[in-house]
């Protein structure tokens, strides 16, 4: 299954006042790190959401477990796999580590979703081939 | 002219490892400051960009100064005052302050921004009479 | 056992380019959400932290199931509860409303933590009865 | 006079429902724009906090103007500058571009900020003669 990994820098203003990083920022960093995911597999977000009529993957179900804190300094790297693909939804784990220790681990379950023409609202679709394809490849 | 008195309560999330607001989230306040200066007006702003056509009115400069520092539980109050309309801008002064005691002050401008259905970009269109005339009414 | 309620509105800058709430948002939102908790057991958190030494509960883990996807302008109910007390634990499960349709529901388990004066560092340690008798008394 | 440029890719998360930057971020940005002038100049924040007993260097007026949007998925570098050297403050200028073009510039004024022991607040005080040297290099 398609794996991506990220680096980032923890920021000062990542952190809160017991000086680790507050725990919604490792969502934010998530949600980029499934962006790149589709990047990783060919297809820049812009374009996914272009060529597809899509309005993007939307989150339905997200999870961390934090192991270990993370300080503002910290050079992270956050490890992005696609776990499992259905027919319109699919899954991805993420691994945030430092020096190769796991701090945080989160998971997201992702539906597939574009514009319903008649409605004007969205609708879950199945996921396009050539992304499937490539989520499956790795 | 319009003013308008949000009151918010600093949280744990909103400061940093100094304990401290984050500079960032001033703006952010701010940002929603002016959106609430349109529903004290009588236009919240769905309606607002909705009755109009707008895309909202961008934010071209903005300047803040700080005084004092917030910190997470403080009680804080920030009056929005419109300080000047011209024909497609407007000023927004911000004025937050704890115990009556002034910590952080302010300024927007922000221009009336409407899409161009010809080229799909967005561009600076005069204010909404009925906008302007609430903003000079007070 | 303790529940606390919560009204916010859905600000411009807590969503994102499809027009929804941003998810990382709303684990801002719980934890404030737990915050406000002590508060509603008498100890707001200035006061808790300080009287016992603590340095929070630290979070270890967090899941959000999204059901309906909120906007800004949105005025949205959070209403939080404490599930289960430990010795040196506790859970929270947060349910974010939307004229009484449940939109996101979301727990937390958490676990209190004091400094360590040998080691500088940040440890576990059993909850404060009197706050324990607070969230069990509901 | 020391600059340093930062290279960053603006996530779907930075941006609002028009699909633009959220102004607030910026700041952020900024934020960690001066920390990495620290680090370029020998003294990584962390370092520099702990040799000096300082607090940072608190941020005491800030100001951006807005001339071209960044959306989600551009590469922008942000270019800060020293622009003047005060015996316990300074001035730092912040240059956001994409494809070389100017979209933001910003400005900080930052006073030099340590412990007072005695009073357990925080005090203004000369900036460390070894940052000012390296600031002063470029």
């Amino acid at each position: 299954m398609l794996s991506n990994v990220l680096l980032r820098r923890v920021e000062w203003g990542d952190c809160d006042p017991a000086g680790i990083v507050f725990n919604s920022n490792f969502f934010r960093w998530f949600d980029h790190g499934t962006t790149m995911l589709y990047e990783a597999a060919g297809w820049p977000k812009h374009l996914l959401l272009k060529t597809f009529g899509a309005t993007g993957a939307a989150l339905v179900d997200t999870r961390a477990s934090f192991r270990i804190p993370c300080s503002w300094g910290d050079d992270i790297a956050i490890t992005s796999t696609v776990t499992e693909v259905r027919n319109s939804s699919f899954d991805v784990r993420h691994v945030l580590t430092r020096d190769g220790k796991v701090c945080v681990e989160g998971s997201e379950i992702r539906v597939w979703s574009v514009h319903n023409p008649e409605t004007g609202l969205i609708k879950s679709a199945p996921i396009p081939e050539v992304l499937v394809a490539r989520f499956r490849a790795g």
